[in-house]
């Protein structure tokens, strides 16, 4: 059994981001931005509302502390400061959970934070602090110093695969700053062989082990919603 | 029975705010700030857990979006953009009172966002549609129309008495910028007196009906911990 | 002789707003956003590079301290308070007109606070004492308090004639939040018939007088760029 | 001849930071945060006609944008919006000299900025780009990648001698985040050891040679009034 995951609710006072109406049909697990790195109360809201029309389950996308940056921009926070704004921020969340009746489900973090997790274990440990308050597991890549720290957890690891981006022999995914589009057909395949064999093809066309529990796809790439739809369609079968 | 609260957690980075060590052996509620007016996640953090090591209850202490201005300057926000604005800074709270073990007990708005709502009966609701969300009663003054927009709420109106302020003979409170010292032994008598009695003595010396479930000191004002204690010592026997 | 000018730089981090390269080639002045209500250095230094590129005077469009509101929120500021946020904001910009070897050429404000300033004297004499230490005119529309107030000013006040918004019959501008499209071959009209004769068409038909220093045209509308080259073109013989 | 400076400037919102007041008389370059680790508008605007009524010569205090963090946590910007962002908070600053009709008299990076120009000199450049806008000096740590960088503009170096905090053996300074207080006296006598002889004493007590273009000292330290009054009498001789 597999999920389809995207980051959600990345829009921002009067700017939008992503065609979230367009993608929510297409997945069934949201990352949602906490307001750190994006979106606001209003968006936040709107977003929570939007996933339960959907039924789409939702987790929290917790951010460095960086609007201007868009949380892609590493910094250096100790561990505890460090826990403390993922509490923070996935607490707001919850708040917006409340109101629509909904459990939070995971926590993924965005952008550096993220990667910073990927090779750092001490912030991959302080972000496994905070989810531990909310007793939820945390979703990242396989391969990586997070996999190892968090999969420690008794809530478990959650693997996601890129199925629009590329990845090298070892393992590791090619992080791009601006997304461009992808052939939905060859993302359906792709997530369909990870799913089915445990399988990716690397950038230099060698086959790589690749554990996923979930399918990520983008919300802001072009062509983004026929991507979804295609690769929903192709996982229907698979999916939780 | 009575309780005795005050705003607590209004340090920001390295910056101090009243004498939250000093002021919490004498009160019974905390209201804490929710990073909007004032405090961050490191503060909020170690504000919780200051309360529960005093077996201090917590309410949150949200705000307009105004940490420059303290949250002091009223703000035009729609009603659905003020309720999403305070259930993102409660939710906010609520993940360091779950870090804590603790239940929340109430909310109080800050500042211009507590005169606003004093008086204007759209704000007032939409911070009731907050509250709603998280099922606690709001915290107030006696006398105002957030008194009667949040008193027909299910989970009842607390009604605090401000024992170090001064009020006009109509029972509205006069609110200063600087909080000056006020005489301990009179703030005593003073807070002993309304709970007892439901009494207050206007500026002009004439009494006047005062609702009191509960004392509110500050923490930043001159000798703040001496009139604290001695309110505390004073309402000992009628303390929840 | 007239001026056409439009609201520039006001995207934020990742975030795009208005078509800032389609229209800058039409217009004559930048308003230029100052990271208050929208845009970021990075935003500001590139809007400053495009409008030298383009020959386009640059002026500060300064808002109140939301950008979570995109400065469409009145806030209640101190005149003094007002005055030292203004000052930073066209401050900022300065730096970024000192780069490129520009001078300041006016100041216009955002959003609320020049809906504020339209009808509030305290407030437009606090702008005015801002915009008196960069020694430029001051920006607003004609028939309101601010331009009373700035009028009196020795650097004098340019009047902006809305050409894509309609007015009611006491000169008065119906402002809306979302723009929505507007007949480029109706907007040259009005415009030239108010750079021509000094008359604008109410929104009951009737025919009101308006000075019109400077024609205003949006960049975020549907078809901005196009009108915006209507209006351009129409007034080219009038263009200074 | 030498200078004396401070970082002045730090207070923000309600909350103060240092006793600028009591410092400012002793001595002769203010270092005014810009609103980026501290600071506001208000804030800059007293410390700016504070330092005027003092004669004392003003530079700006950029920094990360990190107000959370005051400035104390490395972020990973790209060179140029670390140099887009240092201009904006420095011509903000200059928005209130011009009100006050002082020049800038240099610049000098806050705490991570700081540290990180000291040893990396990709942004050590990006600073200089920003103050080659403002056509100023940079001010620093002598013995450090950013003398190296900033000495080879041809507005020149000002190394600073902190005489409130110790050297390694190799010259470098060692930082900390809780500044102790220090002797009045054996900060005098090292101030007047670095400007006549050129010359410190390391911590483990060996001379090392040290450039002394000007004395920092802190306002936030216990003690700060009384050792910058010391330190200024006793350099009386050489100051500018």
């Amino acid at each position: 059994m597999v999920a389809i995951n995207a980051d959600m609710g990345e829009a921002y006072s009067i700017y939008r981001c992503g065609d979230d109406e367009g993608i929510m049909p297409y997945i069934t697990i949201a990352n949602v931005a906490c307001g750190f790195h994006a979106s606001d109360p209003n968006v936040m809201r709107r977003t929570v509302a939007l996933a339960k029309e959907h039924s789409v389950k939702v987790g929290a996308h917790p951010s460095f502390p960086d609007r201007d940056g868009f949380g892609r921009r590493e910094m250096a926070m100790d561990p505890d400061e460090l826990t403390a704004t993922v509490i923070y921020q996935v607490g707001a969340l919850t708040g917006f959970l409340r109101a629509e009746g909904m459990p939070l489900h995971h926590i993924k973090p965005h952008g550096a934070l993220y990667g910073l997790a990927s090779r750092d274990e001490a912030v991959a440990a302080a972000i496994g602090a905070a989810a531990d308050v909310f007793d939820v597991p945390l979703m990242g890549m396989a391969n990586t110093v997070h996999e190892e720290v968090w999969g420690q957890r008794s809530q478990g690891f959650i693997a996601e695969y890129y199925t629009d981006l590329d990845y090298r022999p070892d393992g590791s995914l090619i992080i791009t700053r601006e997304h461009i589009a992808y052939d939905p057909v060859v993302a359906a395949e792709r997530s369909v062989r990870a799913v089915t064999e445990g399988l990716a093809t690397a950038n230099d066309g060698s086959d790589i082990p690749m554990r996923a529990d979930c399918i990520c796809v983008h919300s802001d790439t072009p062509g983004a919603v026929d991507l979804a739809k295609s690769v929903h369609d192709a996982l229907k079968p698979h999916l939780d």
